[in-house]
């Protein structure tokens, strides 16, 4: 089987975990900021997710949200994980959340899956091979902004960002049809990718929310730039501007 | 077979109807003002949920957002329609629309059906019967508002109200854990009413919007108003703010 359909198949059993939670029980664990809570479920998954990757690729590295390890990004495969994005709307149950595995070869995103459980979409993207939806080829609109859809993030674990956040969010509602905000960064650059909204942005995530999205976005034919226009990073945070290309952030 | 019961079947066909749209085709058919879409797909359900309700019904009337011709809502039964909820979402293909039924009996709201097709997620309630969704009961969650998630509506097609609903999203923000925007105030209600968060506020809605919502989180425990703490009105717009009768709005 190939690499790409074997890490589909291990993403779509963590989602299996995810849709059998057992919500009755205390699932937070550790609160680790304004609204940063850790549920048994993402050490759960990520702990999954770590073991049969490194079976996969016995040479890979690997960073997840959970980890107290982070390892370098440079040189080699390595996975950057997010086992649950969107934990806040995990303990909720507000249905809107994601499995994200990236990983990088020498630096450079190479792999991108992101599985949404409740709506049972798989998202998929290797570099320079084009992204999917559950197999079927995606791309990004050809809507201008004031046609679009902008999809925000609030950068919630920042507070000294929200001011900002609203008032870029106000700026964009004047220049497009609408917002949304879901709550998942992941989910947020599939809806870009598969052509559903025309603009996402959020002042500051972490690596593990981005770096299988960011590749999504890009092989579906869309852009993602920090605000200042530069490449991602993925060895820190970074804001995250992600388009249709048509839209201008 | 009961009302209620006859009435989510019909409501399910109809929700068939959105999954299995064709969007290669052109569906916006007209455009009532800014962001503020009509398509054939609202004309078809909207159809068919008007004749099989007639037939349920003979003697009922029938308030829907595509009609041109708007019954008063004083006596008998009254059902208030919206055949897509979203739909802004829908024309994106974003996946958070919904049918939206309510029914006053003489006046008064008397039964709810919203169905959301992506999700496979019939919530239902009846005056006094409490509220379900897939047919188990649901509840209100306990959270008070800083432990809790506020979902808000921008009025989009009422640009006066934008700045002020932007400024009461932004405070709302700092006296709770996140803020969330589906573009469908009939999936919100049903989301306060499911416990999945506690606040939902919009400036000014229809009563379609909210007729079958409105319900449906009072039967799950939860409390709605208008801005001025009034109960919401069925014969022209009003603001709606939801809760699980513990968060203050």
């Amino acid at each position: 089987m190939e690499l790409l359909d074997e890490i589909v198949e291990i993403v779509r059993e963590c989602g299996e975990i995810i849709l059998q939670a057992d919500r009755n029980e205390n699932v937070v664990t550790a609160k680790e900021g304004h609204a940063n809570f850790v549920t048994v479920y993402d050490k759960k998954v990520q702990d999954i997710l770590e073991r049969r990757l490194k079976e996969l690729l016995p040479e890979s590295r690997f960073v997840g949200e959970e980890s107290n390890r982070k390892d370098a990004v440079g040189e080699g495969d390595v996975f950057i994980v997010d086992p649950i994005d969107g934990t806040t709307n995990f303990i909720k149950d507000y249905h809107a959340s994601a499995i994200s595995v990236g990983m990088l070869r020498d630096g450079v995103p190479f792999l991108g899956v992101i599985y949404n459980p409740y709506l049972d979409e798989m998202y998929t993207a290797l570099a320079g091979e084009g992204a999917f939806c559950n197999q079927k080829k995606i791309c990004v609109s050809d809507k201008p902004l004031e046609k679009g859809i902008v999809l925000f993030g609030t950068s919630p674990y920042y507070e000294e960002l929200s001011h900002r956040s609203f008032d870029k969010a106000y700026e964009y509602f004047g220049k497009s049809m609408d917002l949304r905000r879901s709550g998942s960064a992941a989910l947020d650059l599939c809806a870009i990718a598969a052509g559903r909204a025309e603009l996402f942005f959020e002042l500051r995530l972490q690596p593990w929310d981005y770096a299988a999205g960011a590749l999504i976005v890009k092989e579906a034919g869309g852009r993602v730039v920090t605000e200042d226009g530069e490449e991602p990073v993925y060895d820190r945070p970074c804001s995250i501007f992600a388009t249709n290309a048509v839209a201008e952030p």
